[in-house]
């Protein structure tokens, strides 16, 4: 059996339907698409790919359903193959494109099940007797196995955890993932983990608020994504680029056209290629925004624009980023106990709290051109009806300190 | 220079007052006293010793110095001595003898002075024109200086953290010590972390409340050293050991001198030996014994000779075991900010809730041979008034599955 | 001061002038060419950058220099700034393009000397008063200061071997550099290892060693880079491509170039990016090929096109591959013991036979599609009067089945 | 199913019998045997026991039957049980006693047989339906199945190796063990490696070579191993100590009978408790020492004898140590390829060679208290008829500056 070497996991073996899917362009494309967007310009080894994620994530699953003895051979390979495809339908940057391909064209994960219904994929699940439609299903949760792959602790995020930690070089991202995936099981149609696995369970845990912290909030990323995704925008509405198009594009094609755009996107591909990047005019957390706030999230257009009237700066120079407010997913996967099932943050107080300190870490944003902070922070203040924005000692704002701004 | 190869720091130097220091019978001793007691029996690796901790703490301590540019090199040189002899007062099994020793000869830290200020240690310090006086209050932590070494967050408890996880392969013992180190320094005497080294503190505080909850609490620890130390009292009683000499004593004079009790000391011994241990007759938390349980922490024989009378058991079988309430002293290190200094617990809210969930860790036990188990029991919760042991999915309840019981 | 994190050596310091240089278009580039070329084709983390790896060898450097008291402050700011540089003339996949620009430029190393002089850079050089010239020496190591950058064992090498370790998982790219580094000085304008880094240095030997066998030397990585440089001489040939403008390209704009070239750059990008890649038609080590065969080194173009003409296919689906024999330069490295100077491979036996074991490695390769490798393989052996392939059991050989073919 | 937490391997699961076996006295006595003997006194870190490498020999032992369809589940229960015992007949300190209980009991491994089949071993043995005699067999490598515990490239020295590599602090210690147990399989009633494992093989014996030059033939552990075996002989003339108990005996009973020993073994154990060691008086390679000096290997005590009275010491002064001749067993493993079986050496020529450097690390000594050193040093060389003692620039030379005189 072929194997893979792989910095985090090891040796991963290949077998054969993994190999002629590898070979695939579909699959290929992954090994163009960066797994963390624009996060190595602050984590300067974050250079890692959708590739490696899959190729790690379909390992843990083979190593997860090794100890499930009831599951028939035919769904394990559905499974694994599943857990190798499940990134195809992502567009270049991951999840930056994200946002702007919905808009466009009205068209989300659906697609998976498009692209594994046609050409040299659709040639190989046939000839290995796999149906795309049930594929696709496993890939988004919907069937009871799917969990392995898409679930409040499912080996995507354990993959991801893991490895976003040793590319960035973050120490606390470890998680406890093999103790994890050896206490893990199916209690009636539900993938639990077993009492023995609630300390590597809460190993997660801490991982997943570490690493939210450090790499997936950090200001600059957010500030790198928020550009890309309006620069791409531009080039929609320019007739520039074809949103269509966009999902089979990689990281290259991606930066190619926006270099070569004559307009907004072209001016923000010089920036992201020299880091010359928008900086905060405004960065609070809910206490000072008030929950309000967040009732602007599908008007981000109208305040971007009316801020920058307020300001007196041209429109492109604003840029508003309002996150849904933040959870763990994790804390809701289940731990089986002696007597019954209990929610991993009922189980452990730890977790429970890790919660509280989680949602303090949210915070929205206002971004341009440094030489228009001043203008643009105070008419954002006005805007959103912010009175002050305290100074307090919280992680994130502590930790700009921290790494290149 | 010397160097010494240590498996958590690498290389360490030894200039030439710490290589004759080193050979010393004092420090030599140090080789032969394990840094966890017992815990060797829950984790099989944790066979470390005081004095591979000596060696790390003195290499920390000089890592700590070399950003301190103020510091006079006789001061420097003062601290890296001090770091080395810290723990040359321990006695066999570090903290396991601790409490008998002063029981019987009411003598605690003082000693440390005394060991300093004769034989050999005397004639090399004099030769290096170092007081023993003046070590013997950096250790104490009482000078400036001195809360490098002993303070709330020191250099002490950055090795032994992080050398308890290499030893025990618990993973979370980690703690980013080379950034906390480059953050510190002294701001009118008062040893403080820079905003820049916040993370880093707070994961010493995530590193601490692990090996809290996995190693220093575990109740095989527990009884262990319970069984230890009454099996030391005993000896005392019975004339079969003299207390005054026990803190010259290795691990290899207890163990040998226990063997050879003809009295409880050798039964004792020889469960130890077999790791035949006690059992937890009782074991709960506050909410279930009430605050009034800890006035019980000062007439524990009291409590043992009754339960025993009130179980039908031999007195010797009956061990109880009241811990303080537990507190992380690390929370309470300053963090310097641009504009003032605030306490970790206050600059973080993370680590204010880690307090929380660490009091959750406390249990108090009530321990005896397995045969005994449901006697005792039933009457240590009549004695100490505990209506019901709820059974709630606690850390340290669901971890006992984890290892060896 | 401000620190980047790195995944390999934790938080690297960035002084002001670091800063304000890595701030420049010229050191953002290097995000975007990647440190081993197409070797992510067979090891999918390896997707690291020039960036990380410039601030890694800025980073040993600072560590090497701190030693080292004899040297001005100021000449430490030149050979940290020009670790920090060194890499800035590299064309885009570093080595791969390294050949063509100089086949139609005539223009090399020399490159640093202009780059260091011009635009942005030349002003903050200017600013904190350092000479491009000066610094250029350094990069070229043609100064006494400049062997730390640039010798047989060097802090470029020291930190491109543990980095290309830590993003392929190869485990024994280990080079114990830390001691190493503590190791080394300067013995009249000579740098040198003392004997106390004997080991140290054995270790970086096993590390080239083993790095080349599996990493450096693997055919895939020779054959994908073939491939590329092979493209980008067509395009340059059919005017699709300036010579001149190659070494300012990133890989963004290799590859965006090559796919959008109409004529065999583009078949060559659409294989590329697809992992259809040539195959070996013949693959020998030196025994089998005799030495007469590196005087075919300087003819490549004249054998392909007449091994084509033998097979009978069109001349670009051959290419000839044939590298200088192979030298571990580290082996010169000298030691210092008590009473003279010994280079490595004397002082140490063990070295001195890692050699003989390398030249094992060396292999000539011939490759063309899948479809031709016996007729071109065929009129290869004879081209070359090749009597036999030996299959014998060499590391190179069993090595293919370890990794995707 | 229980687990116990190793630093090496991780979560090591332990079945029913296996816990079983864990609580007899046999087993736990190998928590007191270091696995090192007196290498601590070099590498600190050093003191693992033969306690957690059966755990790590039984673990990979499982690993590795877990790909062998073909052995019966009664067959490889057999070999996991015998991998937890396979070193439960060591005595104190590991191989130190290995030849002094020899020389009095000319009793040897058979001892293996009679401590299986009594107690309560044979009890639990019998109730799983395991043989004792069967289970010697396995441990002595003279079954089939035992070459996985006991044969060229067997269980118990990876885990070893790796163990002591992580106690030590030895970076080169790795071994891809993982990939080699992956790839081991029987041939015929062979055990052999794929030749995919071929390169992990080399990891092997470049871990093998490093820590017998690192760490198993520093000289300060051959003094130190051959006082306290010098002791126990001493004890024994003396009637201070029964050889037939000497294998039941733990580190603990050997040290503290050798403090209480009113003689030699007394004072040896003083100089062993402070580190006061003898010191080598001549130490040297075959190409001084001319090869006839191996005859001398079944005379030492008469060799000891006379360079005392030609030095006009007294014979307890003197030690001499001449070991075998080294060699790599691992060299001989059996490689499996498409066509044939080859062994490791004749399959990489860098085995080959490493087998070379080996022989080079080859040394006798003869040491004495520090202030005979010169006397006793002229008269070996007199003894031994050695002209002069070369000045070679040699790995164990320079290594001593690298720790701890």
């Amino acid at each position: 059996m072929k194997v893979v070497l792989d910095p985090v996991h090891g040796y991963i073996e290949l077998d054969e339907v993994v190999q002629e899917l590898l070979d695939t362009p579909q699959i290929q494309r992954l090994r163009r698409v960066r797994q963390l967007g624009f996060s190595n310009l602050v984590y300067p080894g974050a250079n890692h790919t959708r590739f490696e994620h899959s190729l790690g994530t379909m390992h843990l699953a083979s190593m997860l359903m090794k100890n499930l003895d009831s599951i028939d051979e035919d769904k394990k390979l559905e499974i694994r193959v599943a857990s190798l495809l499940h990134d195809v339908g992502h567009g270049p940057f991951s999840h930056v494109t994200e946002n702007v391909i919905y808009k466009y064209t009205r068209r989300r994960h659906d697609e998976i099940k498009e692209i594994l219904g046609k050409g040299e994929i659709k040639e190989i699940l046939k000839k290995y007797g796999i149906y795309p439609g049930e594929l696709a299903k496993h890939v988004e949760g919907e069937t009871s196995l799917g969990q392995i792959l898409s679930s409040e602790i499912d080996v995507d995020r354990m993959d991801y955890l893991v490895r976003d930690a040793h590319y960035t070089g973050v120490a606390f991202g470890v998680v406890d993932y093999n103790r994890l995936i050896n206490q893990m099981s199916f209690h009636e149609d539900r993938l639990v983990v077993d009492q023995g696995g609630l300390k590597a369970a809460e190993s997660l845990l801490v991982s997943r608020f570490w690493m939210n912290t450090s790499v997936y909030y950090h200001h600059v990323t957010r500030i790198s994504e928020a550009m890309c995704s309006k620069a791409v925008e531009h080039m929609i509405e320019d007739g520039e680029m074809d949103p269509f198009r966009l999902r089979q594009m990689d990281d290259i094609d991606l930066i190619a056209a926006m270099r070569s755009s004559k307009g907004y996107g072209g001016e923000l591909a010089r920036r992201l290629d020299s880091r010359n990047l928008y900086k905060r005019a405004l960065y609070t957390g809910l206490e000072d925004a008030g929950k309000g706030v967040l009732k602007h999230r599908d008007k981000i257009e109208r305040a971007e624009k009316e801020i920058a009237e307020l300001a007196g700066v041209d429109q492109e120079c604003v840029l508003v980023d309002i996150p849904k407010t933040p959870e763990m997913l994790e804390m809701k996967a289940m731990i089986k106990t002696d007597h019954k099932l209990v929610s991993l943050n009922e189980a452990s107080h730890f977790v429970s709290i890790l919660q509280e300190a989680h949602m303090d870490n949210w915070r929205m944003g206002v971004y341009c051109p440094r030489e228009h902070c001043e203008a643009v922070g105070k008419a954002a203040k006005e805007y959103f009806n912010i009175k002050k924005v305290t100074k307090q000692f919280k992680l994130s704002d502590l930790e700009n300190t921290k790494v290149q701004e």
